[in-house]
């Protein structure tokens, strides 16, 4: 019934306005004069000022505040590959959000292909009027190869949310719930569910981060180096640098003596026998989506401490809202040439530092998403790290980032 | 002086507010019940509704009210190629231009490239995005040939505005002058200058339109079949259908005995005494900006009746602005699979209707572009013009779409 009446009004609401998104002027256009400015002839001095020093374009244009939001349509939300013109309602709302929570334009980019070089070209091709590009619900491997080759052959940020803005609000909640049970990054076991874009990236980010102890499964159970079935290039890259004991078996025998489990994976994977078998106060961020790998109640009866998952209607929600507005913003406001390890980790530290020691519970190791500190504290936190690392092509004041993020953002 | 003032008005005013354009949400998005309507779990509902019937694409989402504006920065206004970033400042001033006065969401796609095959790829791999594609400030002769194949490669409207713009509002400036001068379409005789992209587009279309005797000339004169000398595809396919009797000679010569010139070519072109050499009641349009072929004052004088040109400071104004953003509200609104001839001499009949016969004059044959009445007539004339050529996909009361349009304009 609730669901029901949900999807009648989600469908209302789509259909009465047409979407979502619009575009609009900043300026004024109504008379002779106006158009004299912004158009014919006065838009020639910007033009010709452009012309004459390229980097001007951030200056006179949208270009410094806009991010392209692209997608090939292959793996929109938990939905599969539905293609790009059904993706869009998808790109709209997160170019409402990218807006709204701080401020940036943001602008679907769907894209009739799937081939991995005509989706590099292209994007390439549109790098003139984008500050940035965020790469969204693009299946795995393909994910990994465009982020990676647009990476290196864009100057502006290059992001894809489902990796690295699931792993950076996760690294958040693991920061706060160690704390929690006092244990330290470099001590803890982890294991993750499910090799695909999220799961790649939150083990790749924690061992960044110093965990060292890391086993990884996917459907096949836990992947190992030399493993026959079911890999691919990244699973073998995974194999290299996680399981150093070559460990062989299921997801259950993985969990035995592990501290945290991280499920991206299907909706039961993970039983209350496998939550017993962990270490003490276990950390599970069950983020299987609508329906999580166990849920918090089943998961503490077995003996967990801390438990997450991807559900808005449950404690600790890993919400990428918490990221990618932030992160962006940060990363434009400097100019950055790419969004690297130390501006994630600066973001996961953000996050997690809006909970001080004394308010932390259980319950509470992640922020609520609309909390009205998190996008400028993030871009504060990248903004800073982005100079630190050199990756910056100017310096901004970090507070005058996080009070321009209040001000541009309607989550108060 | 003035102009000084002007330049460092524009720059300002660019700088002040980082370029003209943004991207908004056109519904709320505050809060946790929001997010589930706009984006995760809501979103899947017309996500899937448009993967079971992709033509829904245009009923929950903006692609139905969306057009990229796509240049590869090859001929920005008259400042030539200065590549895609320095055409920025344009393409987001015709993008508020659609906004402001039809209610268009229009886009800047600024492509890093000119090769045409590239860029015609680009734009279809865009495709799912957009409603529409106007084509801006690209080069002749790559304009044809992009546009061409785009428009038969593509199933939404593409239009390039420096072409059909210009040839539309000329039409329409014409069609009114010949009221006055008492003069019919099949018996003029037309020398247009400057083989570009405008003048090609306006002879094709005065042509349509039953023009019989034209004469078109470039920087080497007369353009005959089987001229020599800087001949292109396009002037091979003109030299074919104008200028029957085969003259060869200068712009001087081909003026002798004309009705109308029409000028998309360089200041000064036209002097006193080529006017002289004019059909009584001569009728000029001579847009060469910001220094027109001939200034009214000058072509009046030597026997001249209607002069219009480029310039809002001067009578007779040819504005691409009476036309584009009507154009393709009309054609947006029903969804049309092309911009026809038809639809374009819908629209140029529109703009010249406007204007009563009473109220002609010499100096009033085309309509201000800021009058509130031009968008609302065109999108409404284009509109049924597409429904009677049979290249709408919906039909769509024609008041309503003039009242929309006139509700979306801000230009009141």
């Amino acid at each position: 019934m609730i669901l029901s009446t949900l999807k009648e009004e989600a469908l209302k609401m789509h259909r009465e306005n047409h979407g979502k998104l619009q575009v609009s002027a900043k300026v004024p256009l109504m008379n002779a004069h106006d158009l004299s400015l912004a158009y014919s002839p006065g838009v020639a001095d910007p033009c010709m000022a452009i012309h004459d020093d390229k980097e001007k374009v951030y200056e006179y244009t949208m270009k410094g505040n806009t991010v392209a939001v692209v997608t090939d349509g292959t793996a929109v939300l938990g939905l599969g590959n539905i293609g790009p013109e059904a993706a869009m309602p998808v790109m709209e709302g997160k170019s409402v959000l990218f807006k709204n929570f701080a401020g940036v334009d943001a602008f679907p980019i769907c894209l009739n292909t799937t081939d991995v070089d005509k989706i590099v070209e292209t994007v390439k091709l549109l790098e003139p009027t984008f500050g940035g590009v965020n790469l969204e619900d693009i299946a795995a491997p393909n994910c990994f190869i465009i982020e990676e080759r647009l990476k290196k052959e864009l100057n502006i940020p290059v992001f894809h949310d489902d990796q690295h803005g699931t792993a950076i609000v996760t690294l958040a909640g693991l920061i706060n719930a160690l704390k929690l049970v006092n244990k330290k990054m470099d001590e803890i076991k982890v294991v993750a569910n499910g090799a695909g874009a999220a799961g790649i990236a939150i083990i790749k980010l924690l061992i960044s981060v110093g965990v060292k102890d890391v086993i990884m499964c996917d459907t096949k159970g836990i992947i190992y180096e030399g493993r026959q079935v079911g890999m691919n290039p990244v699973k073998e890259e995974i194999a290299k640098i996680t399981n150093k004991e070559k460990l062989q078996g299921t997801l259950a025998d993985a969990l035995k003596g592990a501290d945290v489990f991280i499920g991206v994976s299907v909706a039961g994977a993970v039983t209350q026998d496998m939550v017993k078998s962990m270490n003490k106060d276990a950390i599970i961020f069950a983020m299987a989506n609508p329906v999580p790998e166990i849920f918090p109640d089943e998961a503490k009866a077995a003996g967990a401490r801390v438990v997450g998952t991807g559900r808005s209607d449950l404690p600790n929600q890993v919400n990428n809202v918490s990221a990618f507005p932030g992160i962006f913003r940060g990363a434009l406001d400097v100019r950055a040439r790419e969004i690297n390890e130390e501006m994630k980790i600066a973001a996961a530290y953000a996050i997690a530092d809006l909970i001080e020691e004394k308010e932390l519970t259980e319950d509470y190791v992640i922020p609520n998403p609309f909390d009205p500190r998190v996008a400028p504290k993030v871009a504060g936190a990248v903004a800073k790290a982005a100079m630190d690392t050199g990756v910056a092509r100017i310096q901004v004041d970090v507070k005058e980032i996080e009070e321009k993020t209040r001000r541009l953002s309607v989550i108060k």
